[in-house]
């Protein structure tokens, strides 16, 4: 069990990590290039400034990624700790200086909590940043299992969930899920300090939203983007091409020849669906997910105020509002049907029932769903 | 005063406005090319399916913007009302078909209400989805001044906040903040459907917020950014020639050739700077905004629990815990400096006093906080 760590570099991760594990009892030692960065962090909870007396179980090194394979180096030489971990958001550089430079590679594996916030600094740490989110551990070939177990207990602590995965996998996707969205929010915010005046007044949640991740410290993120340029790089590539068909198809769009139109639009909206398409991964919860293969059906009046009367008892009998359609029943009958999870079609039935709507679930309706694809509004104008 | 008005097209827009008119009171008349929707908006409580008896106050075109200057043309030849306004989220093209094809083009005023949702139909409809937000007005030079006072007087049933500007100024300014977002969110969200497998188990909320609006109906959208394609194409453009110089530098970077480095990571960087740049015209609120240009200064010893009190009771005497730097005050102290609106500047320091801090507000901040530009946390690693 883990009894002492120490935390090198005492910004937003590193301080998290030493806050979730001083609550956990775990003796923590801090230290920082900047002292002040680090006593902020010990006057926060975090721990103590005062370097171990003896080797602790394991060493956070909570620094940049281009610069874990130094400071790995470094400390082992020094002896700090029996095991090493880092939580750069890059894995193959790390490794591949450890197993390059560190006089022992085997106390070395690999961390990234996949977790942050726009602010950077001590200040903007807290115990609770991990709780929930994946803690990527890329052990190289020369891992020990000593050092392995320790990272995972220290993420364990820390109320993350391990992934044990190779570094160069873990590269590739984050350089998809994390890296270039983060370049593609800058692109967007980058725009709008040279927009004619004004136009921010217009600017809603969507663009908020869009934009968010780019006010990351860009020193950070420079290095971060530097150090998985190889993967970053593929992507990018791949984003520009599309990128490249759409400004020819809005320069025809926004052209006089009506000829080409059709196909110009048919690239525009191309892009669009397999944008709707891409979502798909990310939100498993939403229509058409794997949840909600069962169908409750309900006739009710089309006069008003039936329907939020219906929708507001289903979504408190567990009905999800976001899938329901709605379809004719003849003159002055509508007959709307929710999509659900088969666990709740008999207790959403009951309910309606209960509360006097003609409900009934439907029969065979898994193949029937899977043949149809998602579940979706079937009302649109 | 409105009275009444006819929605044409009963999605979500429609649905919405009519859902806002009918709970002030205004009778309120819905139609749909698809008699469902119309009559599912009605169920909702939305209005009354039937056409009117005579002619309403305002007619709310809620169609797709290349249709607008067909549906006017159609209603007004028909006499549906005395006023119309339209919801699309682009101008100059409704306009432009309205001047040449309306048979009154004095009656029509563009409206643009700035304010959605990812789903569509009239069951995403809510009557609270305008409340604080911006409704664009764009009088064309031929349009009456009732049609405007009526527009207007629709917005501000709603809830929203009346803009008027030219349909030009709003075309330019929406494709900056609502149509090449969507864009750039549609070019993320189409990377992850070919991703390595496995990669979106590593998504968290940054990748999920850059993508959200993606989700929009491709239909749709394809529309919007077909009829504002000159606007949308001239952003784009500068987008693209950014991320041409972005694909150069991650080239380089990915590459052994070292001698290019350093000018690839200048192109980045720079890039995320401008990202970071650009955000503050949509963040008024955020670190570095005018409202707070005061500072409180606080003594603190470097105990562990110190710093999180003095936090706690900052925060609960107004103090925004984003906007906080921390000094060195010599061995054993720190020095805490808040930076608050000079309002809450007397407030802070007395209420701090109160709990037994060391606090004081700072002189002549004005033109100090000026002078050195945003106020940032000072610590970082």
């Amino acid at each position: 069990m883990i009894r002492a760590i120490a935390v090198i570099g005492t910004g937003l991760i590193g301080t998290s990590v030493a806050l979730a594990a001083s609550r956990r009892g775990v003796t923590v030692f801090l230290s920082d290039r900047d002292p002040l960065a680090a006593r902020t962090a010990a006057a926060l909870g975090a721990g103590r400034t005062r370097p171990p007396a003896v080797p602790v179980d394991l060493a956070v090194l909570a620094v940049p990624p281009s610069k874990v394979g130094a400071v790995l180096a470094e400390q082992q030489a020094r002896g700090l700790a029996h095991c090493y971990t880092d939580v750069a958001s890059v894995k193959v550089l790390p490794e591949r200086t450890a197993l390059s430079l560190a006089p022992d590679p085997s106390s070395y594996v690999g961390g990234h909590p996949m977790a942050g916030r726009e602010r950077s600094g001590p200040l903007a740490a807290r115990a609770e940043l991990f709780e929930g989110r994946p803690w990527a551990l890329t052990p190289s070939p020369l891992t020990s299992p000593t050092a392995l177990r320790r990272a995972r207990e220290l993420a364990v602590l820390c109320g993350a969930v391990p992934v044990v995965t190779q570094s160069a996998s873990h590269d590739e996707a984050v350089a998809l899920t994390s890296h270039v969205p983060h370049l593609l929010a800058s692109l967007m915010a980058a725009r709008l300090s040279g927009g004619p005046a004004g136009a921010t007044r217009f600017a809603g949640q969507g663009l908020r939203d869009v934009t968010r991740i780019a006010a990351g410290d860009p020193g950070l993120w420079g290095d971060i983007l530097q150090a998985n340029a190889p993967a970053v790089a593929g992507v990018v590539r791949e984003v520009h091409a599309d990128l490249s068909r759409l400004v020819a198809a809005l320069d025809v769009l926004s052209g006089p020849d009506a000829g080409q139109r059709a196909g110009a639009m048919r690239t525009m909206v191309d892009l669009l669906d397999r944008g709707v398409a891409g979502l798909a991964g990310i939100r498993p919860g939403g229509p058409g997910g794997p949840a909600g293969c069962s169908r409750v059906r309900v006739a009710v009046a089309d006069r008003a105020g039936e329907l939020p009367r219906l929708l507001s008892g289903a979504v408190r009998a567990g009905a999800d509002a976001e899938r329901v359609t709605v379809e004719d029943a003849g003159p002055g009958r509508l007959s709307v049907r929710f999509g659900v999870a088969p666990c709740l079609a008999g207790r959403l039935t009951a309910a309606l029932v209960a509360e006097g709507w003609d409900a009934r679930g439907e029969n065979s309706v898994y193949a029937e769903a899977y043949e149809e694809g998602p579940v979706r509004p079937a009302v649109r104008t």
